[in-house]
């Protein structure tokens, strides 16, 4: 078969091809991430390039995704072009799907750590004693006499009596299969690996003399768009090694939804399966080889997710996730060996998931609650977890409400024309200072586009400075080089093109801030909504925990005063990073924090903002910058 | 390659085997079973045949087995022999392995009707219900609404909670997994299969729409000799069928002890578990046939069988079992699903093994336990279960003791010329009336030999008619024709050779007489060491259950006679047939039954006799007829 090759620029990076191949395959053969929301079926538009030399030509149905002039200048969409000459062709900035900045961990905070886990403890057993979901304990058991002639598993369960606290036992049959030779050689030393399963302490492995050392587990993360595992040494408590990446769903939709409808219209949950799974296995394999820990000892995972991904991993169809009334097949998932989801660790390893609450409260705000230690005090508190959904919980020991918001895309960079996801190239600070723009770009690269913080940033200096009104608008009587009027709008300049990685101009439009407008207007509504409902205030708000991609480059001051955040006290705001994985983690370290987290999904009472009358006037309200009612935001001056 | 036809004779079955095939290897093939002890060895030489034409010849090492006379008759070691030959071969009566009367059924008694059963019952329902093992429940369920949208299974959940009473419910991952769609497409009419598994219901299969009427199980015992199976419909408690077959493991050693030598000298477990789990794929699939029932709707299945049985059928090494200080792997066993095991039949399906007490105390003994009732009610009941080993259990609902006698394989036919299991043409009533016997032998064939119950009846005719004297030494001043003393001393013809199958006579010679008055005193001795170790004497015992094979020919009067069993009035003396079965049965039929099973085996305490020092004078005292100590017996008078 005939082979040609191409080559990718700016990486420049070549590949070899038969005829008849996509561009987007040999991009991904080349190790060239693109862009490609809708997994290659010509319908997103997103894997736009440019060929520079050889003969290749724009499928004449991806036509109407091009001007005449791109046509002219060679663009054409990877996935609807067949290499059929060797190529050379450019990937435009925006078609590049660079790695972020992967949040993959959390903030130190009260349980983010550890040794500050709060642990059962046994009370016959001096040493203070951590108890894993899955823990080995290493048994030096009496050799059987006439006398005292109980069953081998009977002496193994004494022996764990004295070291853990389940109220029974349960043995798998591998585990009692050879076990009478195993043990006998072993002078009756051995190491019994047993998971949490409720209040039965599950034998998973029996292996001879003392291997309690080799016990490890996975915390993940599994995000929309990012999937992060950390390997965690079960004993003691310490991160191994941690690693991210883009989840392979990304293929077949963005976002939850747009998966959601792949998965359904097509009968694909399995595809969307097996990518989360091939995510996991990847990144564990990675961890395992450059940490030189054999998978095998492995023995446990716990996932944290929202609802839609935590269904995905078990390969649960999530189609009635998405219609009204929003159903689940499950919030509290069944534990289950990690060999019938095809997770390469130990094939006896338990898989856990995060409890959810509902089909859009999901196991990653469980975790986050569980982490930021909301649940354990009297003190009221609240945790905000801004992706595209914003989901909102308040509570103490005794009660948590939570809701769900839509904030759109905005603060993810999404929905605007150089709005983009906080990886290299974004700015994510912003100051405006008598007509001259200061910023700062992740990785101190050219800049790309803007990101949720740069346009949080920007807003507020824009406001600050009167360039825009309270309402959003311009203010077309100042004047200002960087306003410019197109014809659908008026915009102002944040980097010109000299400035710009890809030449042209960087701006951000009137219709742009509306969004980020609306978007932070969801957000403070729905905890508006959240604190009336429960009949408080914010100042009797203990603490606000902000966890998420969003939060890690927010400046908090400028946050209130765009009115995205109440107007407290700074000092009770704290971003606390990735609060699912910590939560994950903590379940992993601690049954009794699993435990914990399946309490808190089932206490965690979920309210409907779509069927919650006084939420559209919170929202219509929070239109405003920082608010229409000024005496919310006391400390705010424009 | 060559090939030649055996033919074997009387049956006059004819095979085509390749040059170098085996004679046990063509019998097996032709469906000629021939007595093979030792597993094809060469060492039992039981597996004896006689060559009528072509050419075979006696293996070197097998000329030992045969007198210099049967060599030149032709006879051979069917498992040392290869085919060279066309050959016609005579299987001699005494190789031959004939079906026995297999008992597959106990007598009814007060548990072994299902409706008699105690059960638990649901408060809330007023219905009567039945809690089987395995239960089908049908669910007509609410359709989930904005205001009720609990997940799916939560849903699911709170329909079995009206219904049956377990504290949580597990879900295995594959009922999840496309549960959305079915529930959905089935209007919320769903059939769940639901297993009993400590206080947890654990969900193994839902079915769109009404199916709870198709919930079969399956009741095994597990016996040394036979494994009987039946089929059970776990909603009305009907016993729908009924196979026997003999143990596939006879090949590989007659007894336990043989076959545990066999599994541990070779490694051999596997091949000893596959032969019982054959049995059981054999039987269950012929019942399913014959009944028209579809294997996928067996949900469960419990099996009795001594501690050794168990093992092998879950595959666990038995090497433990056989030597001081006789510890087994387990003996409260692991539910498992049928595919750990091969079992054939739904891949869902639980399996549960009664539990065991000790090495030679077994789940059988447990579930006769059960069976009988005797540990339901105040008053001291007593099980006698007898086949090669004697187990006993004497106690009542607070506290139950038990042992195990070797009591040798006198009463299964074993151990003397002419003893013989209970099978076709074996002598099992015997009458001596001034010098003529008038016997009755099983299928009213010629006589073959003669099993336990005619040995017991010749012994107390003996003694009746003089002609042994109560120390079981021939009188010989008897004249009688029946008398023969040969080299190896005195016998007694039962039947001439005119009469037999053979042409040879049917004798009971004095050895055999000692070694079953040893028999007998050894189930007797272990009897009364029971009784006097619990502080009681023989009156104080409401009832004597027998069971096992021994039992159902045995004349009750005779028994005592000898001094077999003990003489208090024959009324509180009762045959109930294969309580294994029916404990096992009931078990099946009852989760409330199998958890007494549990309490019971942890409740049962074993006497090992061999460290109990009054029962070596018991013992001795009982080698008389009927007892050293007549005031024992105030009943019996010769």
């Amino acid at each position: 078969m005939t082979k040609y090759e191409v080559t990718f620029l700016p990486e420049n990076k070549r590949v070899e091809v038969e005829a008849g191949t996509t561009l987007l395959e040999a991009a991904d053969e080349a190790g060239v991430y693109i862009n490609s929301l809708c997994g290659g079926e010509g319908i997103c538009g997103e894997c736009r390039l440019q060929v520079i030399s050889g003969h290749a030509k724009a499928d004449k149905d991806a036509i109407g995704f091009f001007s005449g002039e791109e046509i002219q200048n060679g663009y054409v969409l990877a996935c609807q072009t067949a290499v059929a000459d060797n190529l050379e062709v450019l990937v435009p900035a925006r078609s590049r799907l660079e790695m972020e900045k992967i949040i993959t961990e959390g903030t130190p905070l009260a349980y983010s750590q550890p040794g500050k886990v709060s642990l059962r403890r046994i009370a016959q057993d001096p040493a203070t004693l951590r108890e894993p979901l899955v823990s080995k304990v290493y048994l030096e058991l009496p050799e059987p006499s006439i006398s005292d002639n109980i069953s081998d598993i009977d002496r193994i369960t004494r022996g764990l009596r004295q070291k853990l606290a389940y109220s029974s036992y349960d043995f798998s049959l591998s585990c009692l299969q050879n076990l009478a030779e195993m043990i006998r050689q072993q002078d009756w030393q051995v190491t019994a690996t047993v998971a949490k399963h409720n209040d039965t302490g599950r034998v998973l492995r029996l292996q001879g003399g003392n291997t309690a050392d080799s016990n490890y587990g996975l915390a993940v993360d599994v995000g929309t768009t990012t999937v992060v595992v950390q390997l965690v040494h079960l004993e003691t408590g310490e991160v191994i090694g941690v690693e991210g990446n883009h989840n392979q769903q990304a293929r077949y939709g963005e976002d939850v939804i747009s998966r959601m409808v792949f998965a359904c219209t097509r009968g694909s949950t399995k595809i969307l399966h097996q990518a989360v799974v091939a995510n996991i296995n990847a990144l564990t394999l990675a961890l395992a080889r450059e940490k030189g820990i054999d998978t095998e000892d492995i023995n446990g995972l716990v996932a944290a997710g929202n609802t839609t991904m935590s269904h995905f991993l078990l390969g649960l169809t999530p189609c009635s996730l998405r219609l009204q009334p929003y159903v689940p097949t499950a919030t509290v998932y069944p534990q289950i060996p990690a060999r019938e989801i095809a997770i390469n660790i130990n094939a006896n390893a338990i898989v856990e998931i995060m409890p959810s609450v509902a089909s859009y409260i999901g196991g990653d705000i469980v975790a986050g609650v569980l982490a930021c230690g909301l649940a354990d005090q009297p003190e009221i508190k609240c945790l905000i977890d801004v992706g595209t959904n914003g989901e909102i919980a308040i509570g103490n020991n005794e009660w948590i409400v939570c809701c769900s918001a839509s904030a759109g895309p905005a603060f993810e960079g999404g929905g605007s024309k150089w709005g983009m996801r906080a990886t290299k190239g974004a700015i994510e600070k912003l100051k405006i200072d008598e007509g001259r723009v200061t910023f700062e770009t992740i990785g101190q690269a050219k800049p790309r586009g803007i990101c949720g913080s740069g346009f949080i940033d920007a807003i507020y200096e824009l406001a600050r400075n009167r360039i825009i009104g309270q309402d959003g608008k311009f203010n077309l009587s100042v004047t200002d080089r960087r306003i410019i009027v197109a014809d659908d709008g008026p915009q102002y300049v944040l980097a010109f093109p000299e400035e710009t990685e890809t030449g042209q101009a960087v701006t951000i439009a009137e219709i742009d801030i509306s969004n980020l407008i609306k978007s932070k207007g969801a957000v403070f509504a729905a905890l508006k909504s959240l604190v009336d409902y429960v009949g408080l205030s914010f100042g009797q708000l203990e603490a606000i925990y902000l966890a998420g991609g969003f939060g890690s480059s927010l400046d908090i001051g400028k946050g209130i005063a765009i009115g995205l955040l109440p107007d407290i006290d700074q000092q009770r705001i704290q971003f606390i990073g990735n609060s699912s994985i910590m939560g994950a983690r903590m379940a992993l370290l601690s049954g009794a924090a699993f435990d914990k987290a399946i309490d808190i999904s089932r206490k965690m009472t979920n309210i409907e903002l779509s069927n919650y009358p006084p939420f559209m006037n919170e929202f219509i309200a929070a239109l405003f910058l920082p608010h229409t009612h000024g005496d919310l935001f006391p400390s705010v001056h424009y």
